[in-house]
């Protein structure tokens, strides 16, 4: 018999009905298939003459036991970001326990495409995270056409056939933005994440949508690439809106009245506004307030202690890699659900300057 | 012919009386090897009736075309050094140039060696990279017993078989000592990174060495953990040395004089002691200079901004995986040189105050 004229285990799925993974998970024996369903399966296996050798063939020898990410992005950024090492670790603590590896590749923008189609032709991995999901992100097209299977850390806005661990930034904004509002805080700005970023953009529409949601003007937005330098470069903006930077992009005007609070995207832009506030001689927080997004190690330590939301990718990791490992076995996987970010309020939040507070009225 | 007596390469060098990478570059038709010695190669392989298909066993079928990396820390320790991604994204830059991938595993202490284990059982790398040297590491002796090559990232204290890149803190730490010297500080304190890593003893040492060679007298010195919590305590310890952290081990009393500048083996703990400073009302630079190391994002960005030492670890990732991939290929590789870090003077250094200069003559 030729190799082309054995059954597999698609030809068995499609036989008893079922999905190929429910085949997998039956014939290997594992919980979640009914008794009933699994007897139709090994009828249908037998039927066909589908045999271990071509099980070894069809389960194992195409297996690599590896999960892989490619991630698009400047070295630079990388070292500076707590995200992704923390995520890692968490990936990792899944993938030890379940006897799997993880291979990386970190990769220049333009060869993103080629990254995902190395570790797909190569058969280097069985699945793949997605992070840093973009804007109509493109690359849920391309997983499908290289059969990869993928967990992706948030819900991408367009249709995506992979489930997704339902990070969400928007509860963590909007709970800075409230906290400011109650403070007595009128006018607030937002130091934004790439727009093409999903998450700098839900970052941003909920920071608009809170304003509106608690009858606040409209803040100026100004976009930055989530470094220190474009967080300084924004936070010098919005203070003096006469020295505009290259380094940023001015979405709105700022509002005739300046801010007396600025909500950043991450810490490290908050961290570098803090400092480019004291340059400019406006004291944190008694005439600005300054909220950070991440909760990093240093939050607690700068001057004044940064309010900051408190994520926890770590945990993330843990879920995706046991997600998309169960979607590699054949499991049905649905998105999985982690606990909303929290507000961490420290001492660079106050009540505005009293001669504001004095002319909201 | 059974598999156990077909000749493999080893047996060709042996009988050619070259290295088993020679061996390799000569059956490949790879550059360095001379004329004369492939001939001998060649008559080898044909006398001990080496064919192909041993080669296919010996070449390729045993080869991962990946590199691995077991790194044991603390995914909160991982989050919030620059160093890691920064590396990694220098070994991928040459990785992808040739066709290789990066396999990661991040593991509990505890479980380190099952981690290399793990990596060299199931044939998963080729070499790896060692990262995070310790005092008397033992771990060039676990991958002697492996079979796996390996680069390290600078050189061991003890007799190590494997190629070094040349990393050496010991010039930063120097150059940020005799800066403050010259700047007129006579009682400088060192915040140390935990003593069994080799760069931590070997900033401590280079600081202690430096300060004799200066003329000036021994500083306190008090180990911490490269955290932003670790290195408040410590600063707490040094400018208050009453009340003693438990986070903290002090390794040196201080001197009567109180210090007037701060040497931090890390950029995150010098952060963390700026706000400790400003916490407990001493003026940086004014009454205290400051200096990080690593040269992060956020030094040029915090107040005042942090004179640190700036390193490289993009570049000593391309370098360290272009030697391990030459030493996978069965060529010889040589320790890898580096440039030194270079001190990066800013604001938070300054001469000390006038009383205490006063003193000193």
């Amino acid at each position: 018999m030729t190799r082309a004229d054995r059954p597999t285990i698609v030809d068995v799925a499609r036989a008893a009905g079922v999905s190929k993974g429910t085949v997998s998970f039956a014939l290997n024996g594992r919980p979640g298939v009914s008794e009933d369903t699994r007897e139709r399966i090994l009828a249908a296996a037998r039927d066909l003459g589908w045999t271990p050798s071509t099980k070894a063939r069809a389960l194992s020898v195409s297996r690599a036991f590896a999960v892989g990410i490619v991630l698009a992005r400047e070295p630079e950024l990388l070292g500076a970001d707590p995200f992704f090492p923390s995520f890692i670790a968490g990936v990792e603590r899944t993938l030890i326990d379940r006897g799997q590896a993880l291979v990386l590749q970190v990769v220049p923008e333009a060869e993103e495409e080629a990254g995902y189609r190395r570790l797909a032709d190569a058969g280097r991995v069985d699945g793949v995270f997605l992070l840093d999901l973009r804007v109509d992100d493109q690359r849920m097209a391309l997983l499908e056409e290289l059969g990869l299977p993928a967990v992706s850390i948030a819900r991408p806005d367009a249709p995506s056939p992979f489930p997704a661990v339902l990070v969400d930034d928007r509860p963590g904004i909007e709970a800075a933005v409230r906290h400011l509002a109650e403070l007595g805080h009128r006018h607030i700005a937002h130091v934004a994440g790439p727009a093409h970023f999903l998450h700098g953009q839900r970052r941003r529409q909920a920071f608009e949508e809170t304003l509106a949601a608690v009858g606040l003007p409209a803040g100026p937005v100004v976009e930055a690439d989530f470094s220190a330098a474009g967080g300084a470069a924004a936070t010098r903006e919005i203070l003096k809106p006469a020295g505009g930077a290259a380094a940023t992009r001015q979405i709105l005007k700022p509002a005739e009245q300046k801010p007396t609070a600025i909500v950043y995207s991450n810490d490290l832009m908050a961290i570098a506004g803090l400092s480019v506030a004291v340059e400019l001689g406006v004291a944190v927080p008694a005439q600005l307030s300054v909220t950070g997004f991440d909760n990093t190690d240093l939050a607690a330590y700068v001057t004044p202690p940064l309010t900051s939301v408190r994520t926890d990718p770590y945990l993330w990791g843990r879920k995706a890699a046991e997600a998309l490992l169960d979607l590699i076995d054949g499991g049905t996987v649905d998105d999985v659900p982690v606990p909303a970010a929290q507000l961490v309020t420290r001492a660079s939040t106050a009540p505005p300057p009293p001669t504001v507070r004095t002319e909201k009225r």
